[in-house]
């Protein structure tokens, strides 16, 4: 893995919620520890109310999940717990169990890459126990990681292939917020990061020159871009907005000159305040006027997909974009509302019984069952996804249904290729997934996204991509809600039986 | 210190934007490494449009400070870094000074309390390129940590002192993301938090019982709670709203006599979702009429301030509050503003040399001077905060004026009291002050918001508290504005001597 001490932040069992604990002790008690359940981790809404999501967290959740294990300090701290009448929350015995876990569920995992509502990233079967305890951590960081991740590569999407450098660690939320950040946004499609802890840890390329305090150091603008020139000749973008943007340009440009009888070469100017449309034109001009067509332009200033967009509407003449708070914090919409939720308990007899969770909400009803996602593809192009229960007899068909309207259906043409997307991530201890390096996950994810439907990737209002449940997992779905519904009124078993 | 394990996550020196170490680069190689600066830390605009902040952070800061140096890995890192012809960026002279670097600066902060727009959090003065070097990750845990407890104190607010619990781990921004919210949450005055680990390292207290999952992991939600109050009788609140909430209202009241008849109590019960203002008063009407009058109502499910005000303004009887989502990613604006500004820079003579930054914005001129903050009191209360100059006679004026606007100024009593806010941290490498406790931290934080007027704390358009620039300071900032307006348009130095 290419990321030394990473694991470091990740390792402690106690990053989860109490009741994961409560619940992992309530079980212990009760006797039905080793009882064998099936967790899915999904998301249920597009963020940014985008047609597309990139998958992103994998790593870390592999990483997480190799390390997890309760050392003697952390278990003194559970010993310190008490509840309401002041007696201790967990007794000893349960804390020299929890002592002695060692992971042993299977996990399948969709790799970094273009995800949809409802399928699962994450499938976590075998003891209950253990799928309860890692749910929240699990949970922090696919949520995050998809959501940058995916915030990335709409901005990409909105420079047409100008490269973005992610310039955000001084306002990300937290310092793993950060390099988190760094790593989905590079995965998204970002070129580069100014993080250099996240350039050492990930294997991301890392840039930057110099900053407003540079210039303000020294008595002049000339000055500061001169002795910056001499110090570093070959790293020469000049920032130009410290007291005159133009004149800014105009020392930068004299420094070109400087530069060029020495040997090197302008690498560009950096636009971060005013207005960049404007500013970007009359630089670009100057630029050219003076013999630096190669001179690029950067420019920043809490820029998003929409104001991007918008810039390149109006013909700013920028080259490179430097995004750093909106991109790292996901301004407009910070969270992610991925869940994590039961689909099945496996009886006695072996046979697994299949779960939903009711909910006035019809989007927050969960689907049952051990699922799979189907991406059919045909000369290139995908058609759309089916989300299948592997509980059953190999899934033949190749019509989805909208799991929020079975009046929306679609039928996949019988020619089209398909690829599963889950694939093995842990059978029990045994990781049997193996890591790619990060340039390799960005290829795949970015190589993806060209086989989706401009429309789908459209900013405002993209079509929606198919995505439904086969119509044997629709039906049981279907049954089980009913059946649910009835028995919560009449209190009784609220599941039904796969295999009766 | 009561945070083990927790310098780990940031005792990196590259935990910074690469301009930083070419600025750093930049100033070794033209010989002025050693030359002093002083840099302030500040934000120029409340966040979630409110009237106050809470200042946080400090201990991460300091922690960062204690440990900051470069290791050999990281400094063969740095080595590979390349330039735009392919040759070194840096060479091995300089990682041979930055592996030798040690900590010189003097640092001094606001504890953590009550700040406002253009008060310094921290002022660092020492080595120009240690002051650079450290500018990326300060602002990183200030912004953040600032920006929680502020959010945290507003829901306070808003619950007019019932319990806030902050449940946010599942969807923060990555794992720091949620343990620094933790932290900043308490301190602005949760009263406890769901994530174990933030429990064990900032000895936090931790709340929690059970989930849906548990629910649905039994075949009906009577055995559930039945298994669940055998295991933990002592930690009985119940998650009701799983098929039908009223129904699991019921089930919770016959747990509660249940538990009662073997000498436990009902803890209560947890709403998540519905119309959590009605299910709420039906709930508590019929824990009443069974004779749980103390048993406690928790609500959650994408509460924020303005939420919260609106159920308290229903009628709601929630006893305490779970915020998770919008407390710890500060939903509706994920991101402070702060800034870390030049304010002067040492002459060889030992004059100090006063610097602004120029902006089209009024709001981003930088101030001048060596910052400080005199907060004015009379009677328990409030009146206003001075920032003055430090670089001066001692400062006797008790005007302030508006550094937006110079003709908003405010004569302050001459019987009033006051504070000078900025106290000393670091003296060079001696770490000279006392880290409080956690508790202690959160009580002056809490009781500090307790002496400003109730129209400085209201949600919606609260009154601007008076915060302004001594007359002397203001004199010397417009000088310097003037002065350095004029210099930019003639390429002269572009700053004022303070001791000619």
């Amino acid at each position: 893995m290419n990321t030394p001490g990473f694991h470091s932040r990740h390792c402690s069992a106690l990053l989860t919620d109490l009741y994961q604990l409560t619940m992992v002790y309530g079980y212990w008690r009760s006797g039905v520890q080793a009882k064998e359940a099936a967790f899915h981790l999904f998301f249920r809404k597009q963020p940014f109310k985008g047609g597309f999501s990139i998958a992103c967290g994998l790593h870390d959740a592999i990483d997480y999940l190799r390390h997890l294990c309760f050392p003697d300090d952390e278990l003194d701290y559970l010993r310190t717990l008490t509840g309401n009448d002041g007696k201790p929350l967990f007794e000893p015995a349960f804390l020299e169990y929890l002592g002695k876990l060692e992971w042993a569920c299977d996990v399948d995992g969709v790799p970094e890459g273009v995800v949809f509502p409802h399928q699962p990233l994450l499938r976590i079967q075998g003891p209950l126990v253990q799928c309860q305890l890692v749910e929240t951590a699990l949970l922090n960081m696919l949520n995050f990681q998809t959501l940058i991740a995916t915030k990335a590569a709409r901005i990409c999407l909105a420079t047409k292939g100008e490269p973005v450098f992610e310039f955000g660690l001084r306002r990300a939320q937290g310092v793993d917020g950060a390099l988190a950040a760094s790593r989905a946004a590079y995965i998204g499609g970002c070129s580069a990061t100014s993080n250099v802890l996240a350039g050492y840890r990930f294997g991301i390329p890392v840039r930057g020159t110099h900053a407003h305090s540079w210039v303000m150091s020294f008595d002049t603008e000339e000055e500061a871009f001169r002795t910056y020139a001499e110090a570093l000749p070959n790293n020469a973008v000049f920032l130009v907005d410290t007291y005159d943007t133009l004149k800014g340009v105009q020392h930068a440009i004299k420094m070109g000159q400087w530069l060029r009888a020495r040997g090197h070469e302008l690498g560009g100017v950096r636009l971060d305040s005013g207005d960049l449309a404007w500013l970007s034109m009359e630089a670009r001009r100057m630029l050219d006027a003076a013999g630096f067509p190669k001179a690029v332009i950067v420019a920043s200033n809490d820029l998003d997909e929409q104001t991007i967009a918008s810039l390149k509407e109006q013909g700013a003449a920028i080259n490179v974009w430097g995004v750093g708070t909106k991109l790292v914090t996901a301004y407009d919409q910070p969270a992610l509302g991925g869940v994590y939720k039961l689909a099945a308990v496996r009886d006695e007899d072996g046979a697994w019984r299949h779960k939903v969770k009711l909910s006035e909400q019809a989007v927050k009803v969960s689907t049952p069952g051990l699922q799979q996602v189907r991406r059919f593809r045909r000369d290139g192009a995908f058609l759309g996804d089916m989300i299948f229960d592997l509980d059953g007899p190999p899934e033949q068909s190749r019509t989805i249904i909208d799991p929020l309207d079975l009046t929306r259906r679609k039928q996949i043409a019988e020619d089209a290729d398909f690829e599963d997307l889950l694939v093995p991530i842990f059978r029990g201890r045994e990781l049997v997934y193996d890591l790619p390096a990060i340039a390799a996950v960005r290829d795949r994810a970015q190589t993806q996204l060209l086989g989706f439907h401009e429309g789908h990737k459209r900013l405002l209002n993209p079509h929606e991509y198919p995505v439904g449940l086969s119509p044997t997992l629709h039906e049981l779905r279907t049954r089980l809600i009913l059946a649910t519904r009835e028995e919560s009124a009449a209190a009784v078993p609220a599941a039904i039986h796969s295999k009766p």
